[in-house]
């Protein structure tokens, strides 16, 4: 056997249905893959539901999924994860929040909920965590940029819980609302005082910031509110390479993968010029992981632009950027000691511009595997594959089995 | 209907991976199996992951799986399995090991962990078995002789546990370890306690055997210590007959499938002259399954030899040995009264010399069975078949359906 390393290659949203503009065929078929096509035929295909039949995943549960940690299990919201992936390191039991910088206008109604689309808050970020205190509550917190108008919140302290709402409006021209808790535990009740103060204070601090006072001279929109949501207490997850035994890597330009690569225990490897677009910079990307695979056992490469595409509805765009996806997946070819499997994390059909159920094209090529006739990788094609029908849960263990560091149950 | 009673062939470890001594085809796509296509043909194919995808099944956990009994809630170690295998009788409760004759030499060390594979041990058994007491601790004993060097031990009594580990030191050169509890249970403490005295009292009686002088004189190794591994408490299997409404018979060679025969209550009907190997008496054994299918509604075989030559590496001995089952199962094709089921237990794949993950091809042909397009049984071909992919613990009762022995969920 000479493979012992696994590339697990996420192409997100790389599903799609049968598109008008693509004489109703789907993006991946419309799109020429040679590189994908000849990965097929020397593999084994497959379809696959990476949650379940019929449960439309968000990239989140997916991910989780695809790593072997069942989101029915491993699921704490949204919140934590990205805050882990804007740099905040969660630890068990922390209460972590999504956030946007937005704009409030003097009458106190959010009147852009991205901020201008302001890029690079550290400074804003960091007057916030010198001049935010907490300490009436006992809770300490991080709070840290994200990309463009995101940010991330995180509380940590004693009788915390996530059962609070969020005090995104979630329209222009209404006032953000109070954080409420969702349920009579104090626990809840604390974190929503908590958090209320915390959005009092920052709102303060950002009003007489000089970077949101050289952003009105300008005449753009000023940060002037943080809009919190997405609350989830951090959970507990056994360390990649433990469960594994195998040290991992994650390469991921969203800060939600990055985050649950980081919360299980995967190495961030960071990649210049990516954008989690169909501008970013592929070839770099594909290089890092090339680079990563010296280093690591294993590697998670999300590649994020099909999915945008597919949330514009742009079947073209999508076919387009698939092309560009194959193109830069040519060194692949030549790694014989990795057991490739390229999957999607859900389908993003751009007839609905939204994640849907439909399973993904799955194929896994590398020693060992057994060779099925399918020759193209898509949709369609995947489905009369050797895998058959398979769950996201499932795919990790049968790479695990493949590289031989499945254990035998039983004797 | 004419079909009314069930063959569960087992083709142990059959699976396999593309083997580079056959052109990158596995065994089982190269060997001729005329018998078997004809079968494929006629009935309807898939493949199956007989605990679940990813997981790398033993033998013991699979076979009950097959037999419907899922190990996640009745597998209990391999201990108690070998002991009902060696002709205990198991009680729900009992402590169960897998046990070996190993030879000892004047210092202690373990020389020949196999006691220079001797065979016919059951004069050692028997006076181990008279002379032994353990009333001390108010506990009772059975240990029987099973093939070559192997044996069980069992015991039963109040307030014994599970929780001990081996005096099996794993390699030649050392002494036997004690055997130690793993908790401190009183129930584990006892166990231990009544291992060691075990030990201590059969290490004696062996040392003064006239057998094991004899084997000296004559240059061999004696037999000279019992080394014991594999502790379980015997669970309880509800009787197959009862579950099924079935009466049931296990025809195998290894002691471990005819011990998981015998607990869930499967009549055991010995054959001459099989081994367990690839020399095995292959149609005493189809011929055996005739006759019994005059008593028995339904029939477990299993043929051990394409398992063995996996485990070996020899690819192109498992492919002839397939080739020599095929040509033992043309009786087969004659039984119209029955549904027939040919699937693996696991795939024993000769380039890794193991148990894998890999799903395993099965094929189910008989009356009223949905014919599909295959018509070839192998990994490859199954795998495009109208079973599409199945779990190990949900054939039996496809099978049970077919005969038109379930029952209507609801109305």
């Amino acid at each position: 056997m000479t493979a012992h390393k696994i590339v697990m290659l996420v192409l997100d949203g790389i599903g799609d249905r049968p598109c008008g503009e693509l004489a109703g065929m789907t993006p991946l078929q419309a799109a020429k893959t040679p590189i994908l096509d000849q990965l097929a035929a020397e593999g084994i295909t497959g379809i696959m539901d990476t949650i379940g039949p019929g449960i439309r995943p968000g990239s989140d549960t997916s991910h989780l999924s695809l790593l072997g940690y069942p989101p029915e299990s491993y699921y704490t919201g949204r919140g934590p994860l990205e805050a882990e992936g804007c740099g905040i390191h969660m630890e068990h039991g922390m209460i972590g929040f999504r956030a946007n910088f937005a704009t409030q206008n003097d009458h106190g109604l959010v009147t852009d909920r991205r901020a201008g689309r302001i890029h690079d808050t550290r400074l804003l970020s960091a007057a916030i965590t010198d001049q935010v205190d907490l300490s009436a509550f006992g809770v300490t917190f991080s709070f840290a940029s994200g990309a463009g108008h995101r940010a991330a919140l995180a509380l940590s302290g004693e009788g915390l819980g996530a059962g609070v709402t969020s005090n995104d409006p979630k329209e222009d021209g209404v006032a953000p609302h109070q954080v409420m808790p969702v349920s009579a535990n104090p626990e809840d009740q604390k974190t929503a005082a908590v958090c209320n103060e915390f959005i009092r204070q920052s709102t303060a601090i950002l009003a007489d910031h000089p970077m949101n006072r050289a952003r009105v001279l300008n005449g753009e929109s000023p940060a002037s509110v943080v809009l919190i949501r997405g609350a989830g207490e951090m959970g507990g997850f056994e360390p990649f390479q433990q469960r594994y035994d195998l040290s991992g890597a994650v390469i991921a330009a969203a800060t939600l993968v990055t985050g649950i690569g980081k919360a299980v225990g995967l190495e961030y490897i960071p990649v210049e010029g990516v954008t989690g677009s169909t501008t970013t910079n592929l070839t770099g990307k594909v290089q890092t992981l090339m680079a990563t695979l010296d280093t690591h056992d294993f590697v998670l490469l999300n590649i994020k632009g099909a999915d945008e595409a597919g949330h514009d509805g742009h079947a073209i765009e999508k076919r387009d950027f698939i092309e560009r996806i194959d193109a830069a997946l040519a060194l692949l070819l030549e790694r014989n000691d990795c057991i490739i499997a390229v999957m999607g994390d859900h389908s993003t059909p751009c007839p609905i511009k939204e994640h849907s159920a439909d399973p993904v094209p799955v194929l896994i090529r590398g020693d060992g595997v057994r060779v099925d006739l399918v020759q193209a990788y898509d949709e369609i094609a995947c489905a009369a594959g050797g895998l058959n029908r398979i769950r996201g849960a499932d795919i990790l263990w049968i790479l695990l089995d493949l590289i031989d560091k499945t254990h035998k149950y039983g004797t």
